[in-house]
């Protein structure tokens, strides 16, 4: 082995960084599951140095090896270094890809991850262009939840969250893709689950990472505004099945304006008709501000995984808002529902389940860039 | 063997008919794929007595002994005995389904299929009950086209047609429904793959099978109206693969009328207005006219098996008739595209796709049924 | 559609035939699952002009066109012809593959199938080559018992044995080959399943196909010694799961002798010495005799897909066959054995194990010869 | 969260141990892949306190809750406390497996790992009963080289091994047996692939563990006499492969003796008949040491992932010992090759192939030991 020279994060060369940022580098946050960074480096051995805290919601990373998946660990408060490989042949490079398993953490105030530096005794070489690039905004599907555990674990904990078994990854790196998350499980495109008002991605989407009330994480630029010099080919929405739930959940108080809120359905089963026009008002609003801020990418509105519940009211929307623009560069696609046998844990999507959206994600987006891999 | 008994198929104990006739039912034609009879039985040799005629169209046929398909082959003109089991021990029951490979065979004066008797040696035991009740509308994926042959088969001759290989039979097996398929390859909702306005479903949904010409079948009832007594619980439409074809092929003339019809696509490639709008109507229209004969019906719209093009201007119709209409019982779902690797004889969907296919609408009919297989 | 030319089997340019046969060729005696002929043809139409006769178990025949199966069906006594495809593409040519699905059914006095002539409008060109060639001799798992049918059904007649699904078939395929099928069910290589000592194949395996006692078959070559022209690089042997039977079946009388025979176990339910060791001469004088009549063949015996009780004896013999002679062209392979969930009709091998011991061999196959498909 | 608790692993309520040990249960060490500990327990919390050294050949470890893999990660130098499980709902009990992932790496002075104690706020309950006892013997291939990591990768490093992707593992997960592993990369029943002669595993199989040489280990009992208290109903041996390398390596100097050895090929490429002679009376010797320990198991000698050569001389050796000893409570199984398809790193067996292995195996237990999972 060489001597391990450490590098502060920000002066690796050809760093790729996947996932959003703010304008702050050093220390690099990273905000979203799949947030990562990547590097092509030769040497025996790489440490990365990350800081970490967390209540609760403690933070899992995950660490591929030219490609491959390798490890994946829980992190616990304070500056640490962790060996990514060791005993290496030296003059061989590896890519190595390491990120964060767990979503944004909503409203949480305590738990961050921040990539301090790398250590290495060998030298980073050219990182892989990603021309096609990708972004995935969602809820609980998208933050992975119940891609790892067992059927029978139910309990919501950082654990059974991922971005290294989520279809988002699997179609970026079956695509070669460059990606970016944006999900909060429980949140919607309109409300909550459990009709909480303030739980919509669209009110979020223009900072860095305005879900977070971390400090650090607020320090480092997580709720600057958002620069959008991220543009993707095709953008990927799923969202809709909170908003679902929210029909069926009791009404929700606002602690803070004690506003009270409830989705509500018919004496039938059907959505109340004001309701539902709210959710789809919702709905053209979001892929208004998506279109505001990219206006070359294709965007795809996908919806099914846990229910089709909501794909005519998200298609009229969707409809509504290509007639009144003349914007033809949005699409609707139903995802296959997961059926029990493909389930992970608390009954969310499972392995089988994404590698089965994957599939048809990956074919849709061939389809639509022309791109052939 | 014991002395085998010629018994008029119109005086079958239990026999269990497939697919649409009219009101003949000595000889029973067979007028679409799917479209066949079922029987339990006993004895050591079982034999169907058929008729059936042809010009360049040959029907095929298949048989299936409890639920696995034994033999599929071409029948040819003339009057004629086809052995389905023999040598079969006489006490054992077999539940025997043989059926027609075929679609109806549009604007064709010549094919028919007809089942004369069955000679057994054996008795006529009750069938099972189909206690879910399923149709499916189509065109040439509806149709089987290309479930048999290689890849690189491109001619359109009857073998490559089947309903054995076909998520419509796939689907109603795994939930042991009784099925109906009103199919035709090229056909839409709206307009022929060709811009052929007469090549359009709805105008013949109201009769039996006036896709025929044939003057046997027309005896037989074929262009009777339909008296719509089988009540699905779920009818399946997939329609609109042809409908957006046409948008990309060269104008039509009507050879009778001389009128000249063609769906145009503007400069930048998106779908004329008054074109696009012609289809939603025709879409509305379909609904419109299935309801009226299905009261109870579950109608679900299914679209992508050969691409998502068509999704959102589906989906407007179906909003458009459920506000106008108030009925909710409509729905819609994106079944996944077909991929090279899926796909059978002239680029269509073959054996997998099928599967995939069928395995996404079971899902969904567990669900919207609420049937537990 | 041109004018349709008979042309004799035998005079048909290019033919290729798959298949153990005697001198005549006119008509062309197909007698063995698998055994069948293959054209590379042009025309709108083709015909194959068989004549078959049977008692209680008669023939099934298959088609594959352009190498997608196409057609399964029964053929009853009589000269007849058979439309293999018709309306097709002149000037395109089709290979088209005919085959028998029924094995060689020993002791039968009646059953037979002979290719008389084709009629095509189109003309015959040069055939594939297939460099390498395989040869498969077995027992009912070899002649496809079980592979049509369902789970339920267990009776002993023609239609649930096929070549078409048939792990033979599969691996020829997959590999490019031409293959020759000598396969009996019931059949062992020192006895029957019954104990009926004249049920091995050995005794009969010098000559074309002396199973059947058919007076046609027999007219047409069946007791001629075999001339060995064909030489495979390979021979799969799966023979072994009748001998292991016999030890649990209780005795068995030859009608004619009256010579009485059993396979013993020992009291703790091994295998009595002298019995295990009758078993074992015999799979070392079936190899020898194999050598004999090919100098070159690589040998393999397989064994497993109905159990893994004779591994051990197996190759006991063909350790012994190597030390005594040196010829270490001869090998051993187990093939996994058939799990509930794999099972075709009567408790035999169905498509996915056969499919799964497919996988085994192919692998093999390309190892031993060092073709790379 | 409850206050946690540190208890010694030695007096943990129903701890399930996986994997050999000694008479030393304080530490706990863990000297072979998959080794481990299994407890059931309730709380939010559960820490694992371990002790771990290396060199170049550091420890892995992975974390399975419920039966399904949540962690897998590098372990370093020092006493550490490794979290396990948080913020988990406290009355529900929570199954934890903790296992090695590194073989136990031969000849390292250095690398060790012990499980000191477990830290928890809840109540260790009764862990399952595991009737079914299992033992694997092997190589690389057992010690699940090459089940992490791309097919690019072709270093010999610890993170490409694993117990947690590994037949065994499947296997067992499968039967719900419990199980020990023994395995060495690069060994053999007779000698090394490099023709390393102190590299056969019968000479360590009789003490706990004494291919390492790490003092700390040693002091916990690793060179001690193997008690076999663990009768385990089926011996698996997976080994051979590297015997075969070995007649193609160059010869071998013992560094310490200078003695020079190598396995030799004839001309022809078969083996010398005395160097083949002396593999098979590995093979008999070793299966005499099993069946010293183990009167009751069933030993399967299982060979063939990485190639068949030895198939044969193996069963010759099996055969002598059945013949010599009367003792048939021995068999022979071929694992399927791995194809390229299903290779994964440093062409090894991937996730693809040890599953595939994993199916037959399961299938020969349940039908040798009778049990119906």
């Amino acid at each position: 082995m060489g001597e391990l020279i450490r590098t502060e994060i920000s002066k690796i060369p050809y760093l790729h960084i996947f996932g959003r940022t703010g304008r702050a580098k050093q220390p690099l946050p990273l905000f979203f599951n799949g947030s990562g960074i990547e590097v092509n480096v030769t040497g025996s051995e790489l440490w990365i140095e990350i800081d970490t805290d967390c209540d609760n919601m403690e933070v899992w990373v995950a660490c591929e090896i030219n490609g491959a998946l390798i490890s994946r660990q829980m992190v616990l408060p304070g500056r640490q270094k962790i060996c990514l490989f060791r005993s290496q042949e030296p003059t061989e490079a590896k890519v190595v890809r390491f990120y964060r398993e767990l979503q944004a953490t909503s409203e949480n105030e305590t738990t961050y991850l921040t990539v301090e530096s790398l250590l290495s005794d060998g030298e980073f070489l050219k990182t892989d262009d990603y021309p096609l690039k990708l972004e995935f905004i969602g809820d609980s599907i998208t933050s992975g939840e119940g891609t790892y555990g067992s059927l029978e674990d139910t309990v919501w904990v950082s654990m059974y969250m991922s971005a290294s078994v989520n279809y988002a990854t699997m179609v970026s790196k079956e695509l070669h893709a460059d990606y970016q998350l944006f999900s909060q499980g429980g949140w919607g495109v309109y409300c909550g689950w459990d009709n909480d008002m303030r739980h919509n991605i669209p009110a979020y989407y223009e900072k860095v990472c305005a879900l977070t009330l971390c400090k650090k994480n607020i320090d480092l630029g997580a709720h600057e505004d958002y620069d959008f010099a991220y543009q993707p080919d095709v953008i990927v929405v799923n969202l809709g099945t909170n908003d679902n739930t929210a029909f069926d959940q009791p009404e929700f108080t606002d602690p803070v304006t004690g506003m009270v809120h409830k989705q509500h359905r018919n004496a039938d089963g059907t959505y109340d008709v004001d309701d539902i026009a709210a959710v789809k008002k919702a709905v053209f609003d979001f892929i208004t501000m998506l279109r505001k801020h990219h206006p070359a990418s294709h965007i795809v509105w996908c919806y099914g995984m846990l229910g089709y519940a909501l794909t005519l009211p998200i298609t009229e929307a969707i409809n509504d808002y290509r007639n009144k623009t003349g914007d033809n560069n949005v699409a609707f696609l139903n995802l296959p529902n997961t059926t029990l046998e493909e389930c992970g844990s608390h009954m969310h999507p499972g392995y089988k389940s994404h590698k089965k959206a994957a599939r048809v994600l990956v074919d849709y987006i061939k389809q639509v860039t022309g791109i052939n891999i």
